[in-house]
């Protein structure tokens, strides 16, 4: 018994899939693919939903069905497969089969129910961070509740009576649990429609990973000494781009639940700070800024028109942040002479190669050619229209260009004439 | 020659104990027990008071004498046995035996006099962090004024010409002093009531301490990888709760002299941060927050009204502040098979257990059972009325009741029928 | 073909020295001297020029040349000698022989070229931090042009669209690029006169460095464990203070591209956060503070009214940052009785001195007659008018004195008679 509009919302949040069962969801998301988002309805071309529905980097929203008037959603604590890009997975935990699980899109005034089936081995709960809701469906194992059994389902009902972007995650075991993956968004939109609309509105979580070489399970006792850091559980160059319209209004909504407060940088563009979790800031109130300054256990929602026609860099600016693994404890080469060295270690330990000596920047290519340890990414690997890219972790591209309506890459940018920089003679 | 406005006011801040030398003081508060505070009165009940009484968790306010117009406190660094929670000890320095310090609590346009006296192995001084005062009482050693030698007291004397939240802690071998306890909060009330005035104000401040297994003196040395997490230097379960009434004004005054910039995250409330140790956030300007970020070196006044009756966690969102001591660089037993493990190991280690191979949840049962290394508290030991809250640290409750007037824990909430999440069948 | 504004302007810029190259000026910058920045305008005296020049901390801006309306600068990316103070030196990599790069200061609507001549042994590209341009020439090497190769000059060339506080840095091999000291500051004045005007107008960078004891090269690799902390890569005393007129206006413009969120703290006074990289924000969302937090890859411009005449400390509120260099695992000597261990241990170590028992103020006297590591400084080592200052790294002093116009050192303050914390009988 939906009525049209919950039809029409249903069929955009699942992409056609209908209701998904955790199992098969699961099975779905641990093949180690780039999952496609289905291409969704920009503003103008959003019909009858009366909000731009929300864009989950590499990730998409959790399905629901209608019962009696409630939408009821389906998260299964699970664990799985994971890939941060290819040549790194890990065994990680996480809902219906991915990290982060699926968004959780709603409106104001929607009544929801939330099944969450645990299939760990350990007990959980689930937290709906920043939500008003009676006091024993906050999911603080222990305090508000008590524990979800492996093999149990529990349900969480509730009406929302705010609007905006949030944050799920478990609230038993957290320091592991959140370690290992556990953790999603949770997006409500307006029930009056916002004016102006925005025409992209993305949205994904910062997180870190202590996964050792060799390994394929984070640590959950690393504290700070970590060497994998994600938006919604990618690195760089497997993030997907934000790919929006020139003169597009976009929004991005960020939220962390690392270890870190992240500084997250937008180039070409500056972005006003509009949201937090605890809701809308007052137009005056509201900081210009390049970079956001995300704290851990916040969400900043950050708006801008996309003016700038081209591919800005979009990444987190502790430079260690937009590496892939690497050890934080090497030897210090910068400048050291090494002429010969190759050679004499090579009688020990044949292939070994002297790099540093001049910077980093040589480690990329060298990665090409020389094996790491097994399951490590190298710590720099993209790739652009101008050669490498010397980066990891992190970083994104946002591709601003005249006329898109789709969230498809369209490549590269194409400079106008005479607006690259240049080599000249002095 | 006290009028009597200064003997009500006197007499609130003292709750009849009258002034206390340093020795008493210390003597008292060394005892391993909660100190219990005076049951301030609301707002309701304040009587001839024009503001509310600041509640220091797990602390208390400093009386003052009145000496020709001049409101005197004084101040007493030394040495003392404190009390993270029970059974976890150390010799800590602070002021008239608490870290800490008593609350310095006085109004706008009062003319103070700090007496500071030296009981310390060494020379301090005190900086009033925030406070606008002449040059020379500004505290910072050698350059604003000479040490005080063991053995010595200063007086700093100045008028009070704002009013807000503010510090005070030694600007002499301050990253010593400041990393074994020396710290406390300076809050100063308007001249004009405020409108509306708040029915509650709580505060505290952030710390960070690293106690190495086994010892009894934090360690000065340590940078960032500490491993007890304190509001007023206490961890949970000992953090005394924030208990209001429903629909209270509530403001919780936040001060941070740790190494972290730590978020302060409030369960199922919004907050407004209204004011910072520079002075109050025009209305427009103040952020609506679910997480409060409090810098280093920073207050932050945070506002809101307790609408949703319940037990609320409230706590810093960085997962491992919200445990007690544990090794950052712990072997990785996730995901381990530990099948005869524990056998094998026994016949050389009597009574090991395997741990941790379906994550850390079971580690609170098991600590109940084995004795870790001296003065080491468990890394979860909460409990609550649905079962363990696998949590320490930065944690607290805020506990929101009908009616309730004083800060008296009121036991755990009783929910509803019907509101707590629930087992299902699917 | 010069204006007459334009070479006012260019003159207050170089103090009349010229176009300087780059190895002539490094031959300059490696001398360890404390540079001496030409006495600037104040506003007052500023003649007519429609802003106040920018006063970088021991820097200095970088002279430019007019051809056919476009004001050419040239930056030499090169290695060089850099100190940190007396006693501390690296081989630094960094722009026309200064870490930071001088400061490049422009008007809004100006048209620049900006020539950038790359003689380090790896590759470079510089990125604009926060200024709109052209997608081509922001300097992400390999997204946005091909890396500059040792040997080559590349030309950027754009109008400038805004104005405020932004940075230059990098986006090539980054992470070590800007570990070993390559950054800058980049200014725009607006077209239009400020109203009110300031009176004085800082700027700083903040950094971190790795220099493991005995080396003289910054290790790259290191993520958090630091050992110097620096203001324009300086660390106190030898950073410039901060000097100004009773009542003047006075703004300082702090970037940081290190890898900490530094909060940055006033004395006597509290500051309003008035802008950020991303553009001026709106006075009623400007926050009052006395300790701003400045964001990994963010400015931050704060602003007030220096009404309180004195020596003021300004430093980075996170305790460790105002300490020069020190491990960070020693042994912890507090409180431990060392009787008779000096003489045990000097049978075996001639000269041991057994230290820290009572706290870590007696170091910096003892700094004076023990020898520490090579080209290490002592942790603590400022004096000031009252003995010792027992801290170094990110401190400087702010100086307020009546009716002072230039910027050189007024010496100590004198205190007004009976306003200094003073010794008491009890």
């Amino acid at each position: 018994m939906l009525t049209r509009r919950e039809m029409i919302m249903s069929a955009a949040l699942a992409g056609g899939a209908g209701f998904l069962t955790g199992n098969t969801a699961s099975a779905q998301e641990s093949k180690p693919t780039v999952p496609k988002a289905p291409p969704p309805p920009s503003r103008r071309t959003r019909g009858e939903l009366p909000y731009t529905p929300v864009h989950t980097l590499n990730g998409r929203s959790l399905p629901f069905v209608m019962k009696n008037g409630v939408k009821e959603f389906h998260l299964v604590a699970e664990e799985f497969r994971h890939e941060f890009a290819p040549g790194s997975f890990i065994k990680a935990w996480g809902y219906n089969g991915s990290t982060p699980g699926p968004t959780i899109e709603a409106v104001e005034g929607d009544r929801i129910r939330l099944l969450v089936t645990n299939k760990l081995p350990e007990h959980t709960t689930i937290h709906w961070h920043g939500i008003f809701l009676p006091n024993g469906m906050d999911g603080v194992g222990g305090l508000n509740q008590p524990h979800i059994q492996p093999g149990e389902t529990f349900a969480y009902e509730f009406t929302l009576r705010q609007h905006g972007s949030f944050m799920y995650h478990p609230h038993a075991d957290e320091m592991l649990q959140m370690a290992v993956g556990m953790m999603g968004l949770f997006i409500i939109h307006p029930k009056e429609p916002e004016d102006p609309p925005v025409d992209r509105d993305f949205a994904f979580l910062l997180h870190n990973w202590a996964v050792h070489p060799g390994t394929y399970r984070p640590d959950p006792a690393i504290m700070l000494d970590f060497n994998l850091w994600t938006f919604n559980s990618k690195v760089f160059p497997a993030i997907e781009h934000l790919v929006v319209g020139t003169n597009d209004r976009v929004r991005i909504r960020i939220g962390n639940l690392s270890m870190y407060n992240h500084p997250i940088h937008i180039h070409g563009h500056a972005f006003n700070v509009t949201a937090t979790d605890g809701g809308r800031i007052p137009p005056a109130g509201q900081w210009p800024e390049t970079t956001v300054l995300v704290p851990v256990g916040a969400m900043r929602d950050v708006e801008f028109i996309a003016d700038a026609p081209g591919d800005w860099a979009f990444h987190c600016h502790m430079s260690h942040h937009t590496m892939n693994a690497m050890g934080h404890a090497l030897p210090n080469t910068l400048g050291v002479n090494q002429d010969g060295l190759q050679e004499k270690i090579r009688k020990i330990l044949p292939g070994y190669m002297a790099m540093g000596e001049k910077g980093m920047g040589e480690m990329q290519d060298m990665a090409r050619h020389m094996k790491g340890p097994k399951n490590t990414l190298p710590m720099m690997m993209g790739e652009g229209p101008f050669g490498n890219i010397e980066m990891g972790g992190m970083l994104t591209v946002l591709k601003v260009r005249d006329g898109i309506r789709t969230y498809e890459d369209p490549g590269w940018y194409q400079h106008p004439e005479g607006t690259v920089a240049r080599k000249v003679s002095l």
